[in-house]
């Protein structure tokens, strides 16, 4: 038996217990000493005591790894008599014997932090092979080439993993995986499982001469020196490059320290009474409570994974004809399999995913965690408990995850169907559609009324395309990240798009899209069939199958408990009567934000607006404003009376008036044919108005400020609508919001100029309407001399989509290019447009409401960006103290849950 | 006499003292009683103590003002008395009696605050006229012309300004101007002048017919009610709305009070012994010590300023042939003037200009104030004045006004030579240019290699447009505001430049441009003649006389006392060898910013630029990568070679890599063939690289994360030409500078490329080169994170150009449409592109030298931006405690003054 390096004091504070025996019905750990064992041990040993089958083992503590580098590499005197009185344990629960040639016990050695981290050192199994134990293992075995294919592949992962030969030989490729093909070449076989045991003891040789000639050490024999080598290397990867990057990126103490798990190994495949498989304690599809899941006799797990045999089904229970369950050909095992199932649920209170060996006979439980599950079974399950008593409301609240609601509102692709994906985009608005590929917003409307489904495929969309984004099933576009404006769009319509498609180039005129590839062009024509998943961002050729999805009852009773829960309001971004309607339906709480400019674009106002700028000076401007004003008054009579007695926030004219303009030689010389002006008076306008940064120019406030005339008529209109309405008995509260205010004299002079409007409407009227006057807080300026800007304002609306992108410096339109990779390179945690950038533009927003409420403590304070929506972003805005966020409508549900959740926190 | 309305009281704590006497060579207040008797009422007790020739008169106080308001817009009770004495005293003094009908003392009214405040009652003359004193007047003038019209502009002048007219009666025009025209419309007269006294008496009676008519009160005949009347008017001007706004904006306090002077009159205009002048007590234009100025015989001074008679000099120095002076005419009045002269300027310590009437050969002294003058004049006044040990070096530093700096340097247009201004724009670089209109680059290249001199007149420049705008004498642009390319290009290089020029419309292929009006359109050829002002922003038709420039030899002198005495360094932004020596010329102590895009431009190596961004894989990148090393390597020898011993920080790419493609189908054809590519593959890139918003796209450190080769080669050039100096003995002291960094993780791995970079190529050469490594911080997110980028950095640089764009969210390219009327309709104090905005820039500027600070101390700062120049920004920068600013070269004279003026404060 080979010695460790053992340092001659067992180090600084360390207790006295270094290893924690579990298996045999028993365990010295528990679930409560994840620190201490790590989260393996510590499910392992949780496991054993509550009586499962688990194979026996043990835990070397986190301290010891902590000592390990306190003592410079060497471990404690005292570990080594633990792990020996460990490994006895294991030995006398198993009847096998560390290193014995009759029958060897066999282990594996496996890592274990308390949080899962990439980078530290992966699995090795079947400690305990040497030349000799192996021929033991054969004939216990009666299987040979089980024996010395088990052999082959503990010296590969040990060469591999403990010894780390690419890395220390600098080699290219694993050079034992190039030495199995040569095998193979040479015996004219295609498959692993067709060599022979003959190639099997070659291979075994060979790798040992490999690891002798690159790195000049000799493969261990002794199974010791095998297990303190590979105890060696898991407290080394703890310090490996990319577990000490993943730390320090999220947080993690290098104090932490790994578990080390040694554990009898167990084999699945050593005949017909063997197998092996995965077991749901429901159905994680529906969260029916049935056991569900699937096994293969006589294999090991990897075989389940690799997908060459079909598995089959756990239960009988919802099997199909023809398929064998386990409850037929083990029904001994199948029954202790289904009381493991009970225990673990029951005991974790959750979903249960299990992995389960069975090896002559014997059942042998692996793995327990919480099982992955599809959006509705999450919330049926999570009720369920509730209602068999095993967790609070408030638990079930807390383990939703408000992201997967969106699969109950939307049809998805059917998950069994194959999908060729041709490209992939950001999953920019949930849902998958199907359709024919088109490329202008007027062939999707022709084609869809002629009867044809069809995608939008566009370079990006602009408010133009607004009818034929509505015409189509679903919108895919190259360029524009998660905000772009058919991101936007797309989300407040609960239609699915996937945006910033980088690989697609469209030639709308020619009538086709490039699809590039490193190596190859692949090209669709308009009318094609392709399927979009707007969930996970990839594009699929042809048809795939969809499925409808239904709000289960369940939800409904969940919602109740989150609106009781939580504490911000939720509104929704909606600009039509429609949209409102739909919100309401929701639960959305009021309109947090009504943009007017769609509304500029309808067929029946278009002109006048474009007449509107197209004006020299003001009179004319009041003209053709005046023509707008009654399209617009009806506009805000319809959204203000569907949401009769909620707040309903009115965003005034916020784009630059370029993007009102025609584009293009037909349309600009139809425009100034209806407008009676020549085509040249039309491109002189466009070549004047055009910007280099549109984001950052003549637009929000600044319009008002040059143009006050365009914010009267719409004060106009709005309070004339809300006084209608009032005379009608209709409880309408419209909130008036000015944007991008950076300067406080821009919303004092801007304000005055409203509330006057107001106020001789309303004396005209006669008629009382409660109205406010606020400003979106959407510039880092805004935010240091909010305290300034409070005392003009009723209300603060952050608009994040505009205030990241002044933070950051990037543009949403443009981001696409670099952005995925930054979150790719760990340079941003995620995408800053779909969760809040809470260190940048966060504290911005702390600053801001730290000023602003200085001055007025009772302002009303929300959100109207695109991440009123994303519950990180949700769990912000509650912890910052504000008022309410609003959303699109179909994300109305998700930010009702997130607040409660934020709430509950 | 009529009473005023009078309080019982006589306010709080108001003292007993409220009306303060001058004139006959005494007075009882003085220059340091500013707040009490405002600036008028003290420079006119000053002048009085000193014993010039004041028209007698009293001041009331400021308190008066107060307690006025305080009394609900009554007197307090002791006033009456104390006007009543005053006017005595002027009685005694004229021997005049205010309402004599023989011998009547008329007097002037005026409002005076401490400091000069647009909105308050103007001047009101000819106090004690009414039908029976006009006659005592036109008996002892012996002139009844002058009587009656000194009484009908006193009606008018009553009625408009203490009355109120036009506002009160909601007139549009002055009535009184209208009753005039139509009056000189009947009797068929063209000028004033030529009215005879009877339309004059007539004129009188129908004035106070309107006064009566529209106004419903008489005109007042008592003089002591006209006389209380003016003083209650001057009170309520104080409040009005202009006077209140114009407080706020300046933060000045609204207890400050005006006080009210009543002064008695004195006319120039009563026969050939009478005149009025203008005389500075040194020549405005050079600062030459002798009495300097004009006067006119029988006049009055709004003559001068009308011109319709042609002045004539004071002093016979200097005097052209034909020419007489008012030595010549009136020598004892000269001396006396002289004297006068002397005594102020020797009393206040600087320049002069006064005014003075000359009634029946009695000199005059009317109001004395601090002369203007030109950039030298201003310098070489100081120096004297320091020479003759009348102030210290101090005060003659804080005199300066650095903007004025620029006149020392750069030709300007000769103030005589008449200009005829047809369009206006920003004044982007100060200096005036001559010559012919051209519309390209290319055509400006091509002109000035034939002789011609041109200005290129394009809508706004890009890089490429470098060669072009290097040929021409100014440039012109119709868009882009003071730090716009062209703006920013032509400061550096001491060009004339005038930036977003609005009414322009260029029309480069057909080689016109129309400037717009409100009527009309002119339309300027190719080739066609202009002169531009880039000090005042004017474009003149035809060519305009030059003046050259020449420093004065004074100006060494205050440099010297400016550098003892800044606590500032100040750098220059220099991107080539010449531009670096004529920083150090201009005392620059280190390069703050060279950028190196403009260095990948040149005709050598825009190829090899072109071919690396249209490369498909890193491996064809860093082809033509090698290309560019070689040549960027000789570029940074020549910067650092001519930087010797002074630090100079090296900005690595930043521009996205769009810019450097070309544009225009002629030119992608050029460029794919000189490429061997086709040409849409040119075009395929373009379209892919194309922006909405470039400012917030793919640049700066983003390229770096994407393609880290592009750095790596640039961080290779730099270290290599630092070895090859270093080897040389030349001491090369590169600061290596990443820009547009927002998140600390960017700067984190890309420092780590540039520092591995950088030391290989250490170790290669065996050199010792000392650099460093530092970032821009030009996002308000680095602003906020800048503790967690400090710990990655070497030095801060603000970036405050961008970080303005993005603060504010201004794009500085778009923002002459709506700036210019932020300021003008006082929305923000100055353009934020040329002074820095400081309560919003600049609250983020402070919050990032805090938390730099706070992670490293020593960390070094400065500004980079265009306020490096910006007396202002200076200023600031000093006292946020940074180390240095950087600024063009053409403006390190003026920063290094601003920087002694700063540290003097």
């Amino acid at each position: 038996m080979t010695s460790p390096k053992v340092a001659e004091t067992k180090g600084n504070g360390l207790p006295e217990k270094l290893v924690y025996e579990f298996g045999d019905g028993r365990a010295e750990g528990s679930t409560g000493m994840r620190d201490l064992l790590g989260g393996k041990g510590a499910g392992l040993a949780e496991m054993s005591n509550l009586g499962l089958p688990v194979p026996p083992g043990f835990t070397i503590t986190t301290d010891v790894c902590t000592a390990y580098y306190d003592l410079d590499s060497s471990y404690p005197e005292n570990l080594k008599e633990q792990v020996l009185s460990g490994i006895q344990h294991v030995e006398a629960v198993t009847g096998a014997k560390f290193g014995d040639p009759d029958n060897p016990l066999l282990v594996s050695v496996r890592s274990g932090a308390r949080v899962s981290m990439p980078g530290m050192m992966d699995t090795v199994l079947n400690f305990g092979l040497n030349d000799i134990t192996v021929e033991g293992l054969a004939e216990r075995s009666n299987d040979p080439r089980f024996a010395y294919d088990s052999y082959r592949r503990f010296i590969s992962m040990y060469g591999d993993v403990v010894l780390n030969i690419r890395q220390e030989a600098g080699l290219e490729r694993d050079p034992f995986e190039l030495l199995l093909e040569q095998k193979k070449e040479a015996l004219g076989i295609s498959e692993d499982p067709d060599l022979p045991v003959e190639a099997l003891k070659e291979l075994v040789s060979a790798f040992k001469s490999e690891i002798s000639e690159k790195l000049n050490v000799i493969f261990p024999t002794d199974p010791w020196e095998q297990l303190w080598s590979a105890i060696g290397a898991v407290f080394a990867s703890w310090n490996s490059e990319r577990a000490v990057i993943y730390r320090e990126l999220n947080g993690f103490s290098n104090d932490w320290g790994t578990a080390v798990n040694v554990q009898a190994m167990v084999f699945g495949n050593l005949g017909d009474d063997c197998a092996t498989g995965v077991a749901f304690t429901r159905n994680p599809k529906t969260g029916e409570r049935a056991i569900f899941g699937e096994f293969l006799t006589n294999a090991q797990g990897e075989d389940i994974v690799a997908g060459v045999r079909t598995p089959q089904p756990i239960s009988k229970f919802g099997s199909k004809e023809g398929e064998v369950s386990l409850e037929d050909v083990q029904p001994k095992v199948f029954n202790e399999l289904l009381d493991a199932s009970d225990l673990l649920e029951s005991h974790f209170k959750d979903m249960q995913d299990i992995e389960f060996t069975v090896q002559q006979n014997k059942l042998w439980v692996l793995q327990t965690r919480n099982g992955k599950r599809t959006g509705p079974a999450m919330v049926n399950v999570a009720v369920d408990l509730v209602d068999q008593g095993m967790i609070t409301e408030a638990e079930a609240l807390l383990r939703q995850d408000p992201e997967q609601i969106s699969e109950l509102l939307h049809p998805i692709l059917d998950p069994d169907a194959p999908r060729k994906v041709i490209a992939t985009g950001l999953p920019a608005s949930p849902g998958a559609a199907v359709g024919k590929v088109v490329f202008t917003a007027k062939e999707a409307s022709e084609w869809m009324e002629r009867g044809e489904e069809v995608i939008l495929v566009r370079t990006e969309t602009s408010p133009e395309d607004i009818q034929g984004m509505l015409a189509a099933k679903g919108i895919l576009t190259a360029r524009g990240g998660m905000t772009s404006h058919a991101a936007v769009v797309a989300r407040g319509w609960g239609k699915p798009c996937i945006a910033g498609c980088g690989s697609l180039v469209i030639d709308s005129t020619e009538g086709t899209v490039n699809i590039l590839d490193n190596s190859s062009v692949q090209t669709l024509k308009r009318g094609d069939v392709i399927s979009i998943d707007g969930s996970t961002g990839e594009v699929m050729l042809g048809a795939v199958p969809l499925v409808d999805s239904v709000l289960p009852e369940t939800f409904e009773r969940m919602m109740v408990w989150a609106d009781r829960d939580r504490r911000l309001g939720i509104r929704a971004n909606a600009d039509t009567p429609e949209d409102a309607e739909l919100a309401r339906e929701f639960g959305a709480e009021g309109i947090g934000l009504c943009r007017t400019e769609h509304m500029f674009f309808g067929d029946d106002r278009i002109l006048a607006v474009r007449r509107m700028i197209l004006a020299g000076d003001e009179s004319s401007r009041r003209e053709a404003l005046e023509e707008i004003l009654p399209v617009q008054r009806q506009d805000f009579l319809g959204i203000l009376r569907a949401m009769a007695g909620l707040p309903v926030t009115i965003r005034l004219l916020d784009p630059p008036l370029h993007e009102f303009l025609p584009q293009g030689e037909e349309e600009i010389k139809r425009v100034s044919d209806a407008l009676t002006v020549s085509p040249d008076v039309v491109l002189q306008r466009i070549t004047q108005l055009h910007e280099f940064n549109p984001m950052l120019g003549h637009r929000g406030v600044r319009l008002a400020v040059t143009y006050p005339e365009i914010y009267e008529v719409q004060t106009q209109a709005i309070i004339e609508a809300a006084c209608i309405l009032v005379d009608e008995g209709v409880d309408a509260r419209p909130e008036i919001m000015i944007p991008l205010v950076g300067m406080p004299q821009e919303l004092e002079q801007i304000r005055d100029l409203v509330v006057n409007t107001a106020e001789a409407v309303i004396a005209k009227k006669g008629v009382k309407v409660a109205y406010s006057v606020g400003t979106m807080i959407e510039l880092p300026r805004a935010c240091v001399v909010a305290d300034q800007i409070a005392e003009h304002a009723e209300f603060f609306s952050f608009g994040t989509n505009d205030l990241t992108q002044t933070t950051l410096g990037v543009s949403r339109d443009d981001a696409g290019r670099f952005l995925p990779e930054y979150v790719r390179k760990e340079v941003l945690e995620a995408d800053p447009f779909v969760t809040l950038d809470t260190q940048g533009v966060g504290q911005l927003m702390e600053i801001a409401v730290e000023r602003g409420r200085s001055v007025k403590p009772a302002i009303k304070l929300g959100i109207c960006g695109e991440h009123g929506g994303d519950p990180k972003s949700i769990d912000f805005g509650h912890n910052l103290g504000l008022d309410y966020v609003s959303c699109s409508p179909y994300r109305v549900l998700i930010a009702r849950l997130a607040a409660a959740q934020a709430a509950l926190r």
